[in-house]
């Protein structure tokens, strides 16, 4: 893609995240050698793309993007997405509410791992 | 379950669904004969417990509910919930963005079948 | 496989469906032409092989099947093991409280369309 | 719910768990600070409500709820359920051969990872 | 994205589909009011991204999509991918072999799902 | 099934594994206690039935198989089939760029959890 998207999506990135988490992101990639686009496309089209459209707020994103995790099962990407939805505003109550709203949907063992996942991130804050 | 839950169930759904649809709910229930109770704990669990907790509004609880369905690709479910995401005040843009949300996190094919299956609902609006 | 084998899985499947069914399964598969194989491989391995493993009864198997087939929502296995279920000796009582019995591990939708394709043949009985 | 139900699924999740397991389910839970009402809902819909449902034995239940977890893979539930089996009764053998019995319906690694969950709990019986 | 991206993959998707049927999917897409953006993240992200990458020939692109799909379940994308596989110049033998190699892997229910949608593609090859 | 099946799916295997890993399979198996049958199965009908079926190669049968595993999210297979393909001669970019090929399809987070776990294994190459 081009560099006005790289920006434009590290731009929208530091919405969700610190500024130093960011530039880490893009540095201290673990899968940096092995697969060096990945973060790129997370970045490029992720954020620059999908998440800088117009429609719904941080906080909606953020809930939408927690409740598809907890449905997976995707453990380390439910901390991150946890931590990502405290950073845009959304309270502790909101985010264990939204998990505790999964229960109809997808029974409660996916709602209890996903409880015990975000934990330790929910209760420091 | 008490009458007092059903009946607190039936007033929390009538807020997702209109006042006919509701009766139409525990009375047409095509599975009424097979499975009598299915309906009673949809209302009684779902509607009665799990939608009466505080902590989100309707509109955050149809969004958190339709990223979920989406995720799991249950059409019918999709359909449903996307006609109470309207009635509880969702905008068409939102339910849209929030499908589109989940393209980076399930893929472009459930997206796509999602929007497929919200088609008919949306466009009507 | 063996011939041995192909016997073993042909007799064990008449215990599952009637002779004309399991005669049918060899002789009128859709998929005959296309994958010949699959269905010599579902009733070698699967009936000549798994269903013929000793400590668990044909009922305790189906109980089994239809429940992993409910939890993946796969439609039209669904239809099939519910009547396999029912020619084994399963009660529609036990079929329909098997499916009821997941609704905490899985969630109302999956159990809801489980029963909507599973209703025609149990209203039957 | 009703103090009536919360006593049903105590008494129901007793035949399922030691007395010393179900009382500390109750106040040893992990997530009791984060969401206490999880294992309020665990109790008292699933055991209270489902569980207590007419039509199947405990050992059924067991082998169609071990069934849906071993199908969605997620493992501390797998081990949870793996040892109520064996408290309501089911042998070490019916609950190894539940899990053969899906080699056809999820594929081997699910089967395996499964197999390797349970395995101590199993190889202590 | 970029004009040039929009057109890399147009002349990238150009060899999966045909002249025409590339034309179809910019001009008669079924949710261009509802999502317009939905069918250009697919030709910019997916084909003049994802698809421009180096390394995989277009024959082992399509076998990684296709085995996706038969896992997922997502029938309509099955059918999709199948024709672009037949497109891209695989034989309807490495077609049907590729989905018969998921039985160990996802079990039969899936695999018998996507060569019945498979089906009449195939044959009329 | 027959010791001629045992022995073929021994032979073909032992173009997937180094001999001393096959004959470790069938020796040091830790479920052969519990489950002894479970390998017989994968070495008798995945690689004595499924794996010796005419029409794909080794390597294709391994981008297939990888494909299903990460979509499937099942780390340890994950492990185990990134080695037999390199083992088959697949080169490390193309088990990389099959990963990368299934973000359309699957999201990141499953392609970024499949190159995490592979992570170790790829960059020994």
């Amino acid at each position: 893609m081009t560099v006005e998207r790289l920006e434009a999506g590290l731009k929208k990135i530091k919405e969700y995240v610190s500024e130093e988490e960011a530039e880490r992101m893009m540095t201290a990639d673990t899968l940096k050698d092995l697969a060096p686009d990945l973060r790129k496309y997370i970045v490029e089209f992720g954020y620059g793309e999908i998440y800088s459209r117009p429609g719904l707020d941080n906080k909606q994103r953020q809930l939408v993007t927690i409740s598809s995790l907890v449905t997976q099962g995707t453990i380390p990407q439910i901390k991150t997405h946890v931590q990502r939805g405290l950073t845009v505003g959304l309270t502790k109550t909101e985010i264990v509410e939204s998990i505790m709203q999964l229960i109809p949907y997808v029974g409660f063992p996916r709602v209890q791992n996903a409880l015990m996942a975000a934990k330790e991130l929910l209760e420091n804050e």
